[in-house]
């Protein structure tokens, strides 16, 4: 699996010539390092002299950030595992009209998962800003930047994972799923433009 | 070292209380994500049936992507050992004024370095970006949304460096070198702004 390879390994895969780890599997992972910033910041928030008064939400926070992290890092290996479900649904048969059938039907259904994967993605991205808002409200003065780092990257997982919906909802042929798709994607990422230059703003204000 | 570790464990890391690897470490990982997409992009348009005319430029590009992606996968170090600095800086006695002297050159030395190890990956990350502008131009659209990763992740780069500029220059008691940094660092910024979301809506036009 991708997050037990070692740092220059995952790098040296996501430049290779193997379409996967791509930018999918990176979405996945930078969404993954907001969270974990989120939580370092709990983590060096809590117990703090001056920080008291911030302590039991900063403890809360820190479960809810590392239950994202983990759904974020599991998500690298569904990007991987979606698109080669979809590689294979091309790959099928279509010499006869029935094998043409089958592997239509096996393409779409795979390109819904492949949509679906990077949806969550966005949703989870979405979730890791909100948090690195109240962690930049709230934080330890001392390692706020981490907390301007946690947006940042959080922000260009959701970014990331929207081009993956686009791409995947582009060859599918149900408008109702697709209508459904990007129009929660456009509402994430309408949601968060402006909550990401506040949330900066803010962590530059109390550095 | 932090890119022999695998990416679970510099993530439970980064999440952890040590204060290093942080969000130092994080945007160089970033950046050199963003440099790495760029050169899968290369490594995908290259020998492919209708990007003959670009066969050139993909070599050319996948040679600076990766010259960058090394120099920022270094920068993960070096942003720790700059920390490292720093922190035994910090530590060093201070009971005489000749202790006290000494400590203050100590700290303000170490700033400066950890000043110029984030600017560095912020040079780098706005290289990271320029690049990814000509693979969003001219790679393969296959593949074209890995382009649209790549300059996400390197904008992300970009904007947590500068956090850590920011941070260790407000320490920093040499008003001209202060100056200096910060003004580089403003007009990164702001060279960069706007290319990014000009790049980023180019590579959504060719998906």
């Amino acid at each position: 699996m991708i997050k037990d390879k070692s740092v220059q390994c995952f790098l040296d895969e996501l430049a290779g010539k193997a379409p996967t780890p791509g930018g999918g599997s990176a979405a996945a992972i930078m969404g993954a390092m907001g969270a974990a910033l989120v939580s370092m910041v709990c983590n060096l928030t809590i117990g703090k002299k001056n920080y008291e008064a911030v302590d039991a939400d900063m403890q809360a926070l820190l479960l809810r950030a590392e239950a994202l992290r983990a759904d974020l890092a599991g998500m690298v290996r569904a990007d991987v595992a979606a698109f080669d479900q979809v590689m294979a649904a091309y790959g099928l048969p279509k010499d006869s009209d029935a094998e043409k059938a089958t592997r239509s039907t096996a393409i779409q259904a795979a390109l819904k998962r492949a949509t679906e994967v990077p949806l969550q993605c966005a949703r989870a991205s979405a979730q890791a800003i909100a948090l690195s808002r109240e962690v930049a409200e709230k934080g330890n003065r001392n390692v706020i930047s981490d907390a301007g780092v946690a947006v940042m990257a959080a922000y260009a997982a959701l970014k990331s994972a929207a081009l993956n919906v686009y791409v995947n909802t582009n060859a599918i042929r149900d408008p109702d799923f697709v209508g459904q798709c990007v129009s929660e994607l456009e509402t994430l990422l309408a949601a968060n433009e402006n909550a990401v230059d506040e949330i900066y703003a803010l962590v530059k204000q109390r550095l």
